[in-house]
């Protein structure tokens, strides 16, 4: 890599390593981009802020377009509460009167919405509000197909009956993380996968409408079919995480490019043991062992994120702080140098922010801000 | 689980969910056992950090007889300084000027050596060194098979002379991480491939010694193999990491046992959508994406940790918050409730440590502390 590769940010030589960076300029793209096609569709952006967990990213989404964000545990809905934010969803099966009793002094602040799969859930959480007659929106995870957490579509209508049977509790809307879209191997079956999540959660919403219940809330998730799920009849919301950085997982699905990937991360080669070999200071502590999320493009971006105009390399195992290189090009390897700079593309990286805690903005190669992700007790 | 299985660790009933719990007692034996060990042998005990990056735990170990610490990183090392530690090898190629600067800071107050395996990375820190004639200790890096960093035995000798040529640096003695003993299929197969470990180091050692390089130190890392490795003649320090809690890869391996294994992740059933399937409020970001490192036991110990007290289900798949249970057991699956506690002995305990950033110290069932890990920039 040169300082002039055009896929390499433009970064200060002398920013330590391993590290995350990120680029304003790409970044404030990205966030415009994806709140004008929501806009433009009359669909609410709820930005799902687990992707970086930094308060100072979240304001920024809602500074730029975002109606709030989703997150997904309360920890991270607290400090982004502390921060300023006033409106969040908890993308998650909120479980629990410890996790109640936050919810209820949280609510107190914030428009605050929870998720909720089973009426053993929802029975743990409104206890609580009832208490005081007070009374929370949830939020129904429907399972599209990915076979995690939520009811089945057909079960919705039911589930929200018994659950709005719970006092302190109600049912504003259906969500489901549609995260089988990441298996699409081309742009066809992608718009087909997003087009089949939208289509059965309109129908879970219309079932539980036909039931009695009214239901505004419509919401899908994932990067990799938000642009496409945002332009169908009958989604209200959207929450993507990763769109407002990109990574290798939304390059190799074609939602994204080396340039409109915000994200790199900077490490220093620091062993070079055979030509064949060498090991970089960014491991699984910085890298995350996170594999490509389209494992059907793995073979054009096999290993552990991308090494910035060095093909033929590639990162084809971590340890803690190693991220091993092996030579797969043909003829023999370009020589690297120990203590020379390289960028990663990262394959995932809601998980490199997590590993790394921090990340640092700048613009036009220039740093602007250090941000730290929420701390300890972020996934409680 | 019931509160009473053997299993379990006594923790009390309102901590919340996902949360490393470390038993101070069963932490308090296992760091006694290896001081033990070590001073028996005759060997020096220098505990690998990374493993927790836990400054309490460090001062603890050195407390209970360790002779100073091991870590991989100056980011690390800066932090146990700041908390008292006063002798630190940073078992990593430290390479480049702004590292070395800061290795120079450090070394005014600390008992310091750095990791190198490389000519060029020797230069880029005796350049700062021996700016004001000073001189840092280094080891040298081997790789005694893992094939990640260091140089192969037989170039030890050729490396310690041409590293010793660099003003600024001198070479006081070899290490290796056996990393390579992990595959070890049973007891003898681990014991037969510890030796080679320490015979192989302590053959370098005396290569470099005939060369006519006085060499103190022949260092040997891996918990695996630590107990084995203290014993060989030659050797004079090791540097196991892991042995302070163990984990489900060192009960793998014959080296633990669930009652001498400290830690658990405690977490949450958050959902039931089937009688075959459920999710706990643990994934990624609390248990680690690592695998055991035992590759040959995972036979006996399927998924992402072991679910103490229910057998027949295993942890299937990780997101980044939810760990994915499913039913593998004979017949009908054993019931669970959303809501209830379970515990994890996990695959892993370092880079559970580093997801979580937190542990809750408990000793018979009462919190003594909560220990916070170093925070960002630990890494660099």
């Amino acid at each position: 890599m040169t300082a002039t590769h055009p896929d390499a940010l433009a970064v200060p030589a002398d920013l330590e390593t391993p590290s995350l960076v990120v680029d304003l300029d790409v970044l404030e793209r990205n966030l415009d981009e994806m709140a004008n096609l929501c806009r433009g569709h009359g669909v609410e952006l709820l930005p799902h802020a687990k992707t970086h967990r930094v308060p100072q990213i979240g304001l920024l989404q809602i500074a730029r377009g975002a109606d709030g964000l989703c997150v997904a545990k309360l920890g991270e809905a607290e400090a982004f509460a502390d921060a300023g934010v006033s409106r969040m969803t908890v993308g998650y099966p909120v479980v629990g009167r410890d996790k109640a009793l936050r919810a209820r002094r949280l609510a107190e602040r914030v428009d605050l919405t929870l998720g909720v799969d089973s009426v053993d859930g929802a029975r743990s959480i409104g206890e609580v509000f009832a208490q005081d007659g007070r009374e929370i929106k949830l939020i129904l995870i429907v399972d599209s197909g990915l076979g995690r957490v939520g009811v089945q579509p057909g079960e919705a209508a039911m589930a929200t009956r018994l659950i709005n049977e719970v006092p302190g509790v109600r049912v504003t809307g259906v969500m489901t993380h549609e995260g089988w879209v990441y298996a699409a191997p081309d742009r066809a079956d992608l718009h087909a996968r997003s087009q089949a999540a939208a289509a059965l959660m309109v129908g879970a919403a219309e079932s539980i409408r036909a039931d009695g219940t009214p239901l505004p809330t419509v919401s899908l998730g994932a990067s990799a079919s938000a642009r496409l799920a945002a332009g169908m009849p009958g989604v209200t919301q959207i929450r993507p995480g990763i769109y407002a950085f990109n990574d290798l997982g939304q390059i190799a699905l074609g939602n994204a490019t080396t340039q409109t990937c915000a994200v790199r991360v900077l490490a220093t080669v620091v062993s070079h043991p055979d030509p064949r070999r060498a090991c970089i200071d960014a491991g699984s502590k910085a890298l995350s062992q996170d594999g490509l999320p389209a494992a059907a493009h793995l073979g054009r971006y096999p290993g552990h994120g991308l090494l910035v105009g060095l093909p033929g390399w590639r990162i084809e195992r971590l340890s803690e702080e190693h991220g091993w290189l092996r030579w797969h090009g043909p003829g023999e390897p370009t020589p690297l140098r120990v203590g020379q700079r390289v960028q990663v593309v990262p394959n995932h990286v809601c998980t490199v922010f997590s590993s790394l805690n921090e990340a640092t903005a700048v613009r036009q190669g220039e740093v602007e801000a250090t941000w730290t992700t929420i701390g300890p007790g972020a996934s409680r």
